[in-house]
């Protein structure tokens, strides 16, 4: 393992409709699969409302600790679409109107009514953003250094993800391997810290559910090693056999 | 309007399992839904991984600007189980096992295998904290001053929410009503924006959406006052129809 760097990512979403429980957030799972690929971690996630100050003061907290920033939501054509402005104001940036967004939008909307002051505000980007595409609407997404301002729409996000593919420097990508048994996580738990301890390269998760009436729990081992992954989940479905349980590679 | 106050509140939701992308989170929806009726507004979210400082200094900041603290997760018998030492860091207070709830777990697993050193990690609390009861596992969450430690599994939660119904002081709950338009929310952007403004009362959120090969758009109106509400509502629609828009009450 030569490669030790952890590579850490944040992520800042906005919008007063996750906040107000209205909409369910489909991003944060969505990124945080995608980046476990791209090896970087995310490491923190903040859902603050469309107040510009709580968005710039959260992307300057969030980006201090992390290589990279995404954004979601935030940054349509509505009043409530302030994501640009508010990225602009935290790093010190001016707002502009990118010229190769402006065509795009123009190209987008020609037939469907043009291009209106309100589609407008889709080309703006804090002074040195780039643009990051999508196939789906005709509004990009920003790269700005290691910030990264998504859609909020979830199909749409996946596509600027689509984009950025392979393009972030990042570590090993974490593996990881699910078992499961049909007991109460507090039957195992010590098997669970001990194995865990034992193999310092690896994270153990304990995952309970109800299901059928009856309690049980998946254990995922998480790794940048492919080997000592393997090590690890032997060794922990060997101890819980001892203990008598029954193993379901795979998880339940 | 006698009683201006608005109450906010914070989530610090806890756990690898869903910075990793593994699990889906519900408990945000949940909550604000919750605390809607309540009439306490949900201000912030922060979802940190399984380590104590991060969740101490989350846990600090969060409460720090709001009235209410939740946090879901880590409460289990597990070694990734931190969450209450993590609050008691927070807060300054010693880990206590809590009487009542050492007898809660006791009977709840007399007739199976009694209460283990792991089992009695969730008797566990923050000198000083109260037990919020739930009726589905033996485990409590624990109320300590404004701070709510919650279950992470959404069911549990739920539960724990039930039990606090109507516990805490609130402002006026927060109401909404829902109208949609087949249209392309960059069509009626300056729309939203105007009638808005002109309700100071109430907030107005735009969420398009593709659906069926078309574009879409609902908008919410959101206000503590009824009559307000009502008026937004009207002023909205008549502003929509005017522009030649199909507007559906209840939304799309």
């Amino acid at each position: 393992m030569d490669n030790k760097k952890i590579w850490k990512a944040g992520l800042i979403v906005i919008g007063d409709e996750i906040l107000s429980g209205r909409t369910q957030d489909k991003n944060v799972a969505a990124l945080a699969k995608w980046l476990n690929v791209q090896g970087i971690q995310l490491a923190e996630v903040r859902i603050v409302p469309d107040i510009i100050e709580h968005i710039a003061e959260a992307v300057n907290e969030v980006r201090a600790t992390t290589d990279y920033l995404f954004t979601t939501g935030g940054i349509g054509p509505t009043h409530d679409d302030i994501t640009v402005d508010a990225v602009a104001a935290a790093i010190g940036a001016d707002v502009i109107v990118h010229p190769r967004a402006r065509a795009m939008l123009e190209g987008y909307y020609g037939d469907k009514g043009g291009l209106t002051e309100a589609r407008l505000r889709m080309a703006r980007v804090p002074d040195g953003g780039e643009l990051i595409e999508n196939r789906m609407s005709g509004a990009p997404g920003i790269r700005h250094g290691n910030i990264f301002i998504m859609a909020g729409i979830p199909a749409i996000a996946a596509q600027m993800m689509d984009a950025l593919t392979g393009q972030l420097e990042g570590g090993d990508p974490v593996i990881s391997e699910t078992i499961g048994c049909w007991t109460a996580e507090s039957e195992v738990a010590d098997i669970l810290g001990a194995v865990e301890n034992a193999h310092p390269e690896c994270q153990i998760g304990s995952y309970p559910f109800f299901r059928e009436g009856r309690v049980g729990a998946n254990f995922v081992v998480r790794s940048t090693d492919a080997a000592q992954l393997a090590t690890c989940v032997a060794a922990l479905t060997a101890a819980l056999a001892d203990q008598g349980q029954q193993v379901t590679a795979g998880g339940i």
